[in-house]
């Protein structure tokens, strides 16, 4: 058994965890941000932690309106550029808290007066001595190389984080993340049966969009660092701006597919690869009764979920599937070849 | 011959006429913009526009200091958010000018009464009607569905942006682009020639950073497009942080290597792809003496060229490789499967 997957069955726990230890800093946060309201917000991280900023980037955006950027961390570094942050709220993102680069944009941040935002699961790490205000993931040390419980535990600060700016996030669907949590982890022996089948995939596509665009990239970087295949990551519409000829026969296609607003886009595009007879496989719930009724190769999680809390609970089958995949194909997903826990980059 | 290859030796004439062209409307805009200087940028595009934007947020990041941030189209078309863009300069990019998810970002950006700014291959285009300040790419009518010329023109009116809003943009060096691109096409025989090797190449990875990690997406989606490789995108900082564990001996991997502040980090990347005996081709220039001293497979232009100006010259041997394998492969580049040269998403 690897740890990776009982860091991935520890998430309902974790979550329920993060959500207890932190709520009320987040209330006084909300109070401080009400006095002082970001005009920009500006999100830094790398790997897992930027698939997760990625994810904060749209519900930022789409619940407080403020205009939210992902930082191109070489342009502090390398370019040393004097970008001009007034009134900008910056937030790192950083499982070890150690990664250089987003350290060194959050120091920047702070020279020039910016509220500094930390997240991260490491109490004692560097980011969190920098950060005016530190929130912490409480996941637990994460020992598998591949990060699965930290991820969720960011997206969960992240829904806090939009509630801190004033969001109207439902807090009662917020609370219920673990359950919905442990939903998603009853798939396990199905994940488990299904991955046999991809037992000689060497690449594979994935597909989200808006709130599940990140968990596209996020299923993506298990499958590569983890599995070894080759895992591209599309939005739908980026996919069919040209991407797409590479889709032939049997082409490995995964989906995140929740009812609401990116359903029809979504739609349209499992037809287009029907069309091409790509192989796709849904990951959904309950309440997208549409895709059910397809009869599609599909992952449903017993529950059904508002489109905005889907991201958590979907990526889970995902990491089930990277981690029984890769005993498939008889690799270790704690150590994969090259890499070790904490990156640091310039 | 295929179209898109006439199209790639069109561009030192094609980059020269949009300079001409557009010079006189810049500096009026330059004039405008001293007058409500913005302080922040959306760039909004979609497939190689969305490439170009890539580039000119760092570009504009790294000469003006303005924070800049990609627009997610979904969050203006599906979620329907209604972003606060108060003094935001918003750009959109598009060949056509009929991307209907870009002009939906820049209707809502002029409701909100921001400056906003199309850049377009066409002059009677939606785009064109729609953004107050319209700037043409004047490559002339891109006839292969791989962007090509259409892509260096956007670049250059990218660096007429910057100058634009105050940069300090060697406008000597902007004029020596078209003669640059033509020492990179002076490469089309050995490209020919190299491409050969590749005909069974099934995946790939490129990797730039910073103002060449657009030219990473860019060379990325031509393979995706022209050849149907399977083609990976990073900087070599995100590399690390993962996917790096996908490459394994023989693993095809392309660089863009200048001289500046990427080259340390590419370097040691050089060295990392070497120790997995992965197959490496960098782009280079005359200038990166260091590049050419370690004797590795290269394409390297006959010019010595400053890092700022090096992405249009450099993406000039990459489209050529493309166009080149594309013939290897026995594939169309002007006709990719499943393609059309306008695409329209929500």
């Amino acid at each position: 058994m690897s740890k990776m997957l009982d860091e991935i069955r520890e998430q309902p726990e974790a979550l329920e965890r993060t959500l207890k230890g932190e709520l009320a800093a987040i209330e006084q946060l909300k109070a401080r941000l009400a006095r002082h309201p970001p005009r920009m917000i500006l999100l830094a991280a790398r790997g897992t932690s930027d698939n997760a900023a990625q994810f904060g980037r749209y519900l930022l955006e789409i619940t407080t309106g403020i205009p939210v950027s992902l930082a191109a961390p070489s342009i502090f570094t390398l370019y040393k550029a004097p970008i001009r942050l007034n009134d900008t709220l910056v937030v790192a993102i950083s499982q070890s808290g150690e990664s250089t680069d987003t350290n060194l944009v959050l120091e920047r941040a702070r020279a020039q007066g910016c509220v500094t935002i930390g997240i991260t699961n490491e109490a004692s790490s560097s980011l969190a001595r920098l950060a005016e205000h530190t929130f912490l993931v409480r996941a637990g040390k994460e020992k598998s190389v591949a990060a699965t419980k930290t991820y969720t535990g960011q997206l969960l600060m992240l829904y806090l984080l939009a509630y801190a700016l004033g969001a109207p996030i439902d807090l009662d669907n917020v609370a219920r993340l673990p359950m919905w949590a442990a939903k998603a982890l009853e798939l396990e022996p199905e994940v488990a049966a299904r991955s046999e089948r991809y037992r000689f995939m060497e690449h594979a596509v994935v597909l989200g969009r808006g709130l599940n665009y990140s968990n596209a990239f996020e299923f993506a970087l298990k499958l590569m660092e983890t599995c070894y295949v080759i895992a591209e990551r599309f939005s739908s519409a980026d996919l069919m701006h040209g991407p797409i000829a590479m889709v032939e026969a049997g082409f490995p296609a995964f989906l995140f597919t929740p009812i609401g607003v990116t359903w029809p886009g979504l739609r349209t595009m499992l037809e287009k690869l029907n069309e091409l007879d790509a192989e796709t496989l849904i990951i959904t719930d309950q309440a997208n009764r549409e895709a059910l009724a397809l009869r599609k190769r599909t992952l449903c999680i017993g529950a059904e979920l508002p489109e905005m809390f889907t991201p958590i609970p979907y990526i889970i089958p995902a990491q089930l599937f990277a981690a029984s995949l890769a005993g498939q194909k008889g690799l270790n997903p704690d150590q994969p070849r090259t890499l070790s826990k904490v990156t640091r980059t310039m």
